[in-house]
């Protein structure tokens, strides 16, 4: 394993966690043709509390490649309004049919589930808005424009989520199952990197490190999801434990057994950290983040 | 009554839909990792039938700013998709629970609740992704995203919406209604326009010309269709006639009567028309469809 930096992962979101959630506030304030309900409903979800790893990672990305932190703060929101949109979807009842969230109501359980399915779709628009209004530089704005889109679009994120319910049915493989997460979960964890690195002013060989770095922490994070999901404890999850493996969902350790797929995430934390390792800056705080992916309990 | 131009609706109409059928088909092919289903969902109601007024209208603003109608086709895409995608979700159980759409099954009929919510999500993601890599000036690109996320967002299109659904149980002014379909319709007819207009090059006294057409063309195009709610014919709209009404749903001919609904109508048809004779191409087909708003019965 690499070596631990001196930072901290909680140290990391100490630092920026309050700076997110400041900008995310400022940003869903809307005006007064937005109905309060609606207003209401993104805010709960959007704000509720929660890792803000996907925001973490587009502005860790940024100072690795030497930039400001500041100027990758409309990616960061953006990345994480995508994300909260997801999850409210998700959560629907003809989707996943959850009840619970980062330990509350999901949204259509809080409120109704029209209000939850406008919601999403409002965050899902208000992600682009910001990516159009909130980066100074046109070319910067249009092609984080670009990348988001195409991360958030029908080949990847929705379209993982799409065959990840059909696949509840099906008996793939694990190449399959990780198919399906480099689609719905990893896409858009590389995607937050690349974005933060854009408005860095990164050149393509320092993009390819991060999206090096983004997708083998994005399916360290599935696999270590899947172990919380069978081993975790649900006060810590805010979530109910072992749901996935209830539903005859196909999982990680499912496919591979636990000890198996904790030695694969190993491996692919290892390789996250040796690309972070050649940023500019060394990459300090993102080899955190990656060590913190793999002890984390919640 | 502005004059009848020579190019009736029909003709505009035939004259621009095979263009944008083409493109709106070849923007949605998606590559391998777009699932089958979700392609299919997406295609199915995109591409079924209809006026495709809002891309007619992009395209008939950048033609009479003076532009090739090929500048506009990325707007005019744009425009329909998030249409599409608005229609999906308000057919959705949850919402106005419909099963009819332009005389087809509705997306969740067709497919199911699951796959519509997803393929109404990747519509609208897809929506500003062609804005962001279709249109060939930056500044136009992000001017183009800037309106059109604003439009279709949670002050405009989705609050709209939101109210919208409130509003079957509130008793209502006037007023209220139109300032719910002022945001409901009205922004995308109005931005639709204005798209077609910036990708033409045109300044901001243009620009204000098209918003004078757009939203008296669309708060008259609004009361035109709940005089075809009361008084249309099931074959021909495509969809259970008298619906609205039936549910205890305020209409302009319930709040004013449908001899003022008609003559408030006319008015707003004229001033559309004084605003489009002002454009640099005398805006003759924007005129002619603005007829055809009025006297279309289906």
């Amino acid at each position: 394993m690499a070596e631990v930096s001196t930072e901290t992962f909680r140290e990391v979101s100490q630092r920026l966690r309050p700076e997110i959630d400041a900008a995310l506030n400022r940003l869903t304030e809307f005006d007064q043709d937005c109905p309060d309900r609606l207003r209401e409903a993104i805010r709960y979800s959007l704000l509720a509390p929660g890792k803000r790893l996907r925001p973490v990672l587009a502005l860790l990305a940024a100072e690795a490649c030497g930039s400001d932190l500041q100027k990758a703060i409309a990616p960061a929101c953006a990345v994480e309004m995508i994300h909260a949109y997801s999850l409210i979807h998700d959560d629907l009842p003809a989707m996943d049919d959850d009840d619970l969230r980062r330990g509350r109501p999901t949204c259509h359980r809080q409120f109704d589930e029209a209000t939850a399915i406008l919601a999403g779709d409002a965050l899902l628009t208000r992600a682009f808005e910001v990516l159009a209004t909130e980066i100074a530089d046109a070319e910067q704005s249009r092609r984080c424009l670009c990348e988001l889109t195409h991360a958030a679009g029908a080949s990847q994120l929705v379209g993982g989520q799409v065959d990840d319910l059909r696949f509840e049915k099906l008996d793939g493989t694990a190449d399959d199952l990780a198919a399906i997460h480099r689609r719905k979960t990893g896409a858009m964890i590389t995607v937050s990197l690349r974005l933060g690195g854009i408005v860095a002013g990164a050149d393509e060989a320092l993009l390819a490190l991060l999206t090096k770095y983004g997708d083998c922490l994005g399916l360290a994070f599935q696999i270590t999801d899947d172990l919380l999901d069978v081993q975790g404890d649900e006060k810590s999850m805010g979530k109910r434990v072992g749901k996935d493996a209830d539903k005859g969902k196909m999982t990680f350790p499912g496919v591979w057994g636990i000890e198996e797929s904790r030695r694969k995430a190993e491996q692919l934390i290892h390789q996250a950290c040796e690309a972070a390792a050649k940023l500019p800056s060394g990459g300090d705080s993102l080899i955190s983040l990656a060590h913190y992916v793999l002890e984390r309990n919640h």
